[in-house]
């Protein structure tokens, strides 16, 4: 039995398992979630449940929100029922949801104030690597706290990167989402010209991910683009929000984003057709439509 | 000693290596260049020259041509002193250019109205694949006409994948082209997003590259595009004329490619400020201008 007492706030498709493993390894845990019954799951493997933020954080050492956007972590961290009003000084924020990099600066300025420390922990690998435990987490804040968290921090994830102050974790899952945004344009784009050129759209990405134009993203969702399998690894809602966050730091810092804002303008359409709630996959179906290529029922 | 008599067109940066390797392996070889000297070092490796691809093509049972552009190949294979002049009925064309489809398929018919077969064969896997003889090599023609020629192909590529008929292996090559546009786009706004939000490019490309995010450019040329090292694996300029013949033929069977379009674009900028000769990885210095980021001498 570990010692170190854990809130755990956020128990979505991630949440929910990251929490299980924390639990599996012994750590007490108070679990706390906007919709109460999402969290209940988590009892029989022993976590408390808390009606609010602040209600989860007030006896733990370390505080993990992972929810979805900045006005989320905004208001359970430091708004009014959130961690800020009980988090006792010396504790530490771990923040895994993916936000703005500057709003995680203000937040942190405000929790410091208070005694509190906070990290950026925003991961990738999605729901399997969440139930794995084996997430790649990129983290931003004080390296001496990221080492004292560095056990919890292994319990939910493989790959722990250190990627420099506040908000540089977010920094660097923005440039993440950036990549796989264009991947997933590459792999679209390249299967339905195939598909409209008269190629075996399969074989085509067979023959393409093996060398130079290979990608995770084409290797992996490749046939699933092929045969209209859009059942959500990674909800296109979900990067449209990481692309607004992407697109409004750019402005922020002063990059250009010209491919990634593609991107964010084509999947706006994908969202139009009702298509907010599938995998990232189901791009394809734009630059099918935009091709006028007939798709009957690809699962067979 | 192998009786399959060879004629070489186009002995250049992969055709040299190519045209070695097929010596090698016990072929007799003729090769023709259109500046000579560059395939004289053949000589020692026992290739005789010929002044011109129909003198080259006159005694072989295989016709290898590997140019530049459409309009090189349509010179060099059914042009006034191309290989259609001379070449036997029962000769195989195996042209291993990337040109258009749609010309590949005329040249096709021009040829077998003579009695000669074709096959389009262009290859992914840059000089490092030619020299080592481990091209991946799509196919388009007759599938018995590619049977015949498999030993000839394997003394050459690792990975030779039947694509359809005349003018698939060249679509399948256009695919490629696509996505590796896109996959260097993608690279390029990640870092140069990275160094103006101040983190550690490197160690960006080292997170990102092991996940969903990773691709074979941003693990291959990432460091090389932190480095600015753009000695040349692919030119810009060859990528371009891929990027046009991809455009057009989308044009001709109404398939839409606006990422590749854009990345297209972004390159003509490259070529403007004369980068035209060095390696595709150079994009990363227009966005990096784009972010007004100075960049002092990055190798060290």
């Amino acid at each position: 039995m570990n010692s170190t007492k854990i809130a755990f706030i956020g128990t979505g498709l991630m949440g929910l398992p990251m929490a299980r493993n924390l639990l599996r390894a012994g750590y007490p845990l108070t679990a706390y979630n906007r919709t109460r019954s999402k969290a209940e799951p988590l009892q029989k493997d022993g976590a408390k449940l808390a009606s609010s933020p602040s209600e989860a954080a007030k006896d733990a050492q370390i505080i993990i929100s992972i929810v979805s956007d900045t006005p989320d972590v905004e208001q359970v961290l430091t708004g009014e029922n959130g961690v800020i009003r009980t988090a006792k000084p010396g504790s530490i924020v771990i923040d895994m949801s993916t936000i703005s990099p500057s709003a995680t600066r203000i937040i942190a300025q405000n929790l410091e104030a208070r005694g509190v420390e906070m990290l950026d922990a925003p991961v990738s690998g999605g729901d399997t690597g969440a139930i794995a435990g084996t997430l790649s987490i990129m983290v931003g804040g004080k390296k001496e706290i990221l080492d004292q968290s560095m056990p919890i921090l292994k319990t939910m994830g493989k790959t722990i990167t250190y990627c420099g102050g506040h908000g540089m974790g977010q920094m660097t899952k923005l440039c993440n989402q950036v990549a796989i945004s264009l991947h997933m344009l590459a792999a679209s784009e390249a299967i339905a010209f195939a598909e409209k050129a008269g190629l075996d759209p399969s074989l085509m990405v067979q023959a393409v991910g093996s060398g130079a134009a290979g990608s995770w993203v084409i290797n992996n969702l490749g046939t699933k683009m092929v045969k209209h399998d859009f059942a959500p690894g990674f909800m296109v809602r979900l990067l449209q929000k990481d692309l607004r966050i992407c697109l409004a730091t750019a402005s922020e810092i002063g990059a250009s984003l010209p491919g990634a804002s593609l991107a964010h303008q084509l999947y706006n359409s994908i969202e139009a057709h009702g298509r907010g709630d599938e995998g990232t996959q189901s791009l394809i179906a734009l630059l099918e439509e935009m091709a006028n290529i007939e798709i009957e029922k690809r699962t067979e």
